[in-house]
């Protein structure tokens, strides 16, 4: 079969529609379905990411054909158009943009004014009879150009233009005229002959092939690799390229550039959301170098500039009735690029709009409750890892705070951290531990891997659809954008706000992008509260999931929090964690430390109490929920002081000699701890130390069962087991245990004893284990590392490397990896349901909470996942996403 | 199906046969088989191995119909013997004997002379007309019965003798009279009275059941399960209980108990090999408490006593016929019981005799030149664990030494060690890594694990088929038995030897197994050499495996050793060890401290000449035989200093501080080493170390094809890949230098990459995995440790616990865990071959020496195991049995 790689649209025809995002890219689908539904775009034509996968898979050679497939689409341009590419009289001018399957904000490049030439620069002078204009898109053109397809240094060029500023006297671009252009365009491509040692392209077929070129080249350049990393873009979707016609918004006050969303991103309110600039290219509103106008007077609030509904009212309702047509025919919110030339209103671009996870939430529930779309789809509509961002605290509204600036609230959320004006100095103090806020004057892509790693962003200039915005959003991170309150001073490392506050590098501030405002210091925060439209969302998808979603909580106030984000119980309460409380670590050392089996048991018998108190708490707190408690997992040693004054400290209060107690704490020295003797292997060799947790759980059960009338199941859960027969003689033990404490109360309490499979070997003869297990709890953390050979404590040294450089498509302790540990998951569910067909099967790892992993836990037919508290709605949404998305 | 629990032999007549060890236990068996083919037996009955698993699975309660079956059965002995059990007049008396299916000797209990009480023994008085011998062997029930079934201390009893003694002004027990053994029988039963709070029982049923009782209670006893454990058998084959009239030896000088051997069983030469002893009951032999005389004059050297040719010789002709009746009936070596009663010869049993790996070979190379067994039978007749006798160095006739005492030659071998005089004592060195021997005037079953752990074993008093003997042959072990040249001082802890030479514990002196010398100080030894029956038996060896064996070599020298031992190949060349040569170890630090690639780069450039100059020595050596290289394995700060006064040295030598130095050792610091920063992940992250090996690797090959016209096929293997990617990138880089080198050189050289299977991940996606890789070969030890999420390192603390109590079958770094580990390297192997159906698959972990894990390997269908140099015979004869065994 012949490929079809260029698809036409034009004059109310298209060879493409909206699905096709896959083959034409999000745009260039896009442009075909707004072409076919009527609305004002250019004509033009989509050369298909095919294209783009082919060029990769033959040493960038374009395919057979395609040559010829452009140039009989062209004509088709030329013939609507009534002009002709290369023409000198009257000439076609176009773009050309990148439009990969899924949007990639500023990742990609774009080249407009193509087909421009010493030639065809007189066509446009006769076509708009403006020197100036022709002259001012010319030297655009050779800029844009040279810097992106022949590879030449911006600066150098911007430079030549500041110098003709200064020899003319001048400050600003528009005071320059047309024979100042018209003199740069020839000193530009002089500059880049002499740079490069090769000419600027004369001929617009050659101007084309390059810029299609670049746009395919841009698909593997870093800032689009760490995007797709970032995103979980396979590199192998590849871009479509867009070809169409040039419109211009900056030829005179009645031409305008500009960007709407079709609801309001941030907060999801149903308005019409956009901004514009008044004789301007559309590179200019998304770069965020002019503070861009409001689009109606709804939205005049935060910046106090002329609404497009009060200087274009015409166009502006021509745009509001595309709204509703956009929005009822694609039944979403719709991000649009428009352009309006000389009055006349043009469709650039259409696509779903990005949205924060509160306007993502309230759009969905409006929408159902406007009949444009049906409960499952409003559940789909949210991304369960988008939650994350309401998940978090915000600041609390009753602590004193010392505002200094505000700007636009551009990403929702609060954060607090040390001001740093790089990128990498973000970064930098990101791994090492440190909460950073990066200040910049604007944001580029470069600046990604700094947004990624610092709480917060804070720009001076730039709206609400700038760089930093949208990125910021898409992380779901908070951003303060456009605060003109704020000088940034790079070369001095400091910001003044108003008041003349100064702040410098190292600084703590605290942002809050729900209002915008920016503060000194660190201000205390309050727990999300979750009602409302997200309430409502939760119960529609709490209708579809089949998956139950536990928590993994230590502490009461932990099971508290997770049971009001609806936590269906506790999948993981690690009974260690209760150890290292200050008043009981001194009784966990006098029995790691105890010379025989009688000094354990007395300090144990220390500790009975306070493990009982820990349990009466959560089981009170979960108030009947399932609650599954592991029993001691870590090596002793971890309980033990290793700094010589602790230890000098320690060996007082327990009255012995300091070289005793090394010797004690060099003996349970362990070369590869993971690996060494903790879990069951514990329990197995000092058998009392199980006993008594067990006997802690099962008298808090009674006590409650029977003063206070509880319905409780303890689960019971032996960690590391490797072999049943380990399994077998601990849950003997246990059993003993539990019996003897329910004939002490006379009550009668359900108990169910299970294990985890955290270990390959447990997953292998997963069919054994079940013979002694209730239940499974798949513990894919230690699962993960020992699947891999892998200790998360050492791989920082490698892992980062690892998952940028692509060796792993992601880190495997963030996403499950589906293909090996999930094999062994896959297995263990088998082999253990094959022996005992009603066992119960979940997940604690921290993969609980990431919801691809979660989508996992469903196919593979667990019945519940745990996860930290804060993560649970976020599970709960997944779980949903698995049962709709399969559908 | 109504179970059968009885099985009876008597009379030219048996209801089992030899084939029924399973249930009859081998006692058992072969006394129906001696019964059937026309031997002399005493008639009597066999409870099946059945009834102790049922025993044990009842919470010891026999099965319903066993009484009645048993009574029967005594019937019919009661019958044929014209005697009545418990009857005054003419009373029968029994032995009750454990027989489990795999002999085991000295483990289990035996009870004589059953059925005597103050009534029956005047039956006894008047059948043998001897009062004495009656009551003497009244008191030898008495003691025997009341320790083995009542648990009475036997000192106690021993006591009162020695107290009788004493009254008599006697010395020996045989100056006692029958009104002294009357009498202290009654005062043997008093004590046990008084002592336990019990009455001896007089009832002859009693006694029976109570017995009974014992020999499947013993099953569990703790000598029974170390030697289980020692032995690999499991606990739930059970043992079966033999019942059968008493035959005396011990009646006067026409009397005689004693044990033989078909061939020799410690050098397998083809004669009768014997042992007796006058009026004796056969406990007396096996204990070793008298020396026993030698059968033939062909035997008489060692022991200057009379043999039982001259004292018994028609006895001994008979016994000889039979020697020759059995040898020919079960052909294969038998080990036998006998004991002559008034002139009359009866056998009290026959197995397959045990026999040192000398013998083994021997007896299997001799029988098929008899023409009894064909040579795969031969083959079969060798355990491959048992070779690791014979593949270890000898003393080395050349050097001096001084003789101070000599033995009988119990168990070949040569073992230097520090003179220790317990069992615990030589268990406690041994868990600190001391070589000791343990000096006893003779062993009992309480000493084995102090055997185990010794090299060597030497007794004062004992014959060949003592406990000292029999069970040092089994072990393997170097044993020096009745070494009556020597006087042992418990309380002194020392011994003198002859020329009163006295040895103290802690001295350290020489045993020579194979001649009974005993030496002053430690002797040098050379290589084992493989010539004789070994070399025939290996042909027949080869002839029958599939698998190929290689070795795990680092040296010119090991390969070597390993070629001579039949090694097909280097499976693992680990090149680590190289790196810790005194002369290269600073370049490699130099290396690991250099900052930047630069100082790398040059560090290695001083290691390339070192590393080709080894891959040179071994290509060599291996002549032309496969050899796998494994790249850089372990992290880099194995190779740095730990101790302050080593980084002080290297940091000098180094040119930087002290805290420099500490910084980066520090840095390098790892908390599981085992899963850190190690393997590919070091080519991956300093791809120029990988770099220089592989063209030290290519350059040695290429310099010996081209100078000295080898042909090599190197095989290039990458450590710890977890995922395709690092093989893809490393395999890409190894190729890119492998040409390099080719092209230089002007030669073609093929070569190989392939990659370890040594993680959970690597063999559960080995199908990615097989698409960048030529070969696997499975690293079993760090696919145990990962499998397990078991620090071999660690696992000291635990793991030796865990194989005592059962808690794992085996230790499994020592043989391959088939249902967990195993299941990853079948998994592995299939969907390697899916993939890449010619893949080359071997293993390289220590198990390729192991002779269950080679079967393993066979049965998955490897192409090759490797193992140590030493184990390569094992290995091959192991892989022969895989073919064999599964015919």
């Amino acid at each position: 079969m012949a490929s079809k790689y260029v698809y036409f649209f034009g004059n109310g025809q298209a060879e493409g529609r909206s699905e096709m995002k896959n083959l034409l890219g999000g745009k260039g689908a896009n442009l075909a379905e707004m072409t076919s539904i009527g609305l004002p775009v250019l004509p033009g034509f989509t050369i298909t990411t095919e294209v783009c996968t082919e060029f990769y898979k033959n040493e960038r050679q374009y395919p057979a054909g395609l040559k010829e497939e452009v140039a009989a689409n062209l004509k088709q341009v030329e013939a609507l158009m009534g002009r002709t590419f290369g023409d000198a009289a009257n000439p076609l001018l176009v773009s050309v943009r990148s439009g990969a399957r899924a949007s990639m904000p500023g990742m990609m490049d774009t080249i407009l004014n193509l087909g421009l030439n010493d030639s065809t620069v007189q066509g446009i002078i006769a076509q708009s009879g403006d020197e100036r204009f022709a002259y001012d898109a010319y030297r655009r053109f050779v800029q844009m150009y040279s810097d992106v397809v022949m590879g030449m240094e911006k600066d150098i060029l911007e430079h030549l233009l500041e110098q003709k500023k200064e020899e003319r006297g001048v400050h600003l671009d528009t005071d320059l005229t047309a024979a100042d252009w018209k003199e740069l365009v020839g000193a530009f491509k002089a500059k880049i002959r002499e740079t490069l040692g090769q000419s600027f392209p004369e001929d617009p077929q050659d101007q084309l092939w390059g810029a299609i070129g670049a746009v395919f080249g841009s698909w593997m350049n870093q800032r689009a690799i760490t995007y797709r990393k970032l995103n979980n873009i396979p590199a192998d979707w590849g871009t479509a390229v867009n070809v169409q016609s040039m419109v211009y918004g900056n030829m005179g006050d009645d031409c305008a550039t500009g960007v709407a969303f079709t609801r309001d991103p941030s907060t999801g309110d149903n308005y019409f959301y956009g901004e514009y600039l008044v004789n301007a290219q559309g590179e200019d509103v998304v770069a965020g170098i002019r503070t861009p106008q409001p689009s109606n007077l709804h939205q005049k609030k935060p910046v106090d500039l002329p609404a497009m509904e009060e200087v274009l009212p015409e166009c502006y309702q021509q745009l509001a009735k595309i709204r509703d047509i956009l929005e009822k025919h694609y039944t979403d919110m719709q991000d649009i690029e428009f352009t309006i030339e000389k009055g006349k209103l043009f469709m650039l671009q259409t696509r779903n709009g990005k949205r924060t996870a509160k306007a993502a939430i309230k759009i969905a529930v409006d929408m159902v409750k406007e009949g444009l779309i049906d409960e499952k789809t409003a559940v789909l509509r949210v991304q369960p890892s988008q939650l994350d961002q309401l998940l978090h605290p915000s600041l609390d509204p009753k602590a004193p705070k010392k505002v200094v600036a505000k700007g636009l609230p551009a990403s929702p959320g609060a954060a607090s951290g040390a001001v740093v004006f790089t990128a990498d100095e973000a970064e930098a103090a990101a791994k090492i531990g440190l909460k950073v806020i990066l200040v910049r004057v604007e944001t580029s892509p470069e600046d990604i891997h700094g947004m990624h790693a610092a709480q917060g962003i804070l720009t001076a200039r730039g709206g609400m659809t700038s760089h930093a915005a949208v990125v910021a959003r898409g992380m779901g991170k908070c951003c303060v954008a456009g605060c003109s309150d704020i000088k940034v001073d790079y070369a001095g490392e400091s910001f003044v706000a108003k008041g003349n506050v100064q702040i410098k590098k190292g600084d703590v501030v605290t942002l809050d992008g729900s209002t915008g405002e920016v503060m000194v210091g660190e201000v205390p925060t309050v727990p999300p509260q979750l009602t409302g439209d997200f309430a409502i969302l939760m119960t529609w998808v709490d209708q579809h999931r089949k998956l139950k979603v536990r928590t993994n909580a230590d502490t009461p106030h932990d099971s508290k929090v997770a049971r009001e984000f609806g936590a269906e119980g506790i999948g993981l309460c690690r009974t260690e964690h209760m150890f290292f409380e200050a008043d009981r670590i001194m009784a966990v050392r006098e029995m790691i430390l105890a010379e025989d089996l009688e000094g354990r048991e007395k300090a144990l018998a220390k500790i009975l109490p306070m493990q009982k108190g820990d349990f009466i708490g959560i089981f009170r707190e979960m108030k009947g929920l399932p609650v599954t408690i592991r029993l001691l997992d870590p090596p002793l040693h971890e309980f033990l002081p290793q700094e010589e004054k602790d230890i000098e400290a320690l060996a007082k209060t327990l009255g012995v000699t300091n070289q005793q107690l090394k010797h004690k704490v060099e003996f349970l020295h362990e070369f590869n701890p993971m690996l060494g003797h903790r879990g069951c292997r514990l329990g197995l060799t000092y058998p009392e130390i199980y006993d008594m947790q067990v006997q802690a759980i099962m008298e808090a059960a009674c006590e409650l069962v029977k003063n206070e009338g509880y319905t409780i199941v303890p689960e019971i859960m032996i960690p590391l087991v490797a072999a049943v027969e380990e399994l077998k003689r601990l849950r003997a033990n246990a059993i003993a245990v539990c019996e003897d404490v329910l004939a002490k109360y006379g009550v009668k309490v359900e108990y169910l004893i299970g294990t985890m499979i955290e270990l390959p070997r447990a997953a292998l003869t997963a069919d054994e284990i079940a013979t002694e297990a209730e239940f499974f709890s798949f513990g894919t953390n230690d699962l993960t590392q020992t699947t891999f050979g892998l200790s998360r404590d050492d791989a920082g040294k490698f892992l980062p490397f690892y998952v940028e450089s692509g060796l792993l498509p992601e880190d495997p302790f963030v996403s499950l990896d589906q293909n090996g540990v999930g094999l062994l998951v896959q297995m263990g569910c088998d082999k253990g349901r094959a022996t005992r067909p009603n066992i119960k099967l979940g997940i604690c790892g921290e993969h609980g909470g990431d919801p691809s992993s979660v989508i996992f836990c469903h196919k593979v037919g667990l019945d519940y996942v745990s996860c930290s508290p804060f993560r649970v709605p976020i599970a709960r949404l997944a779980a949903a996403h698995a049962v709709l998305d399969a559908k």
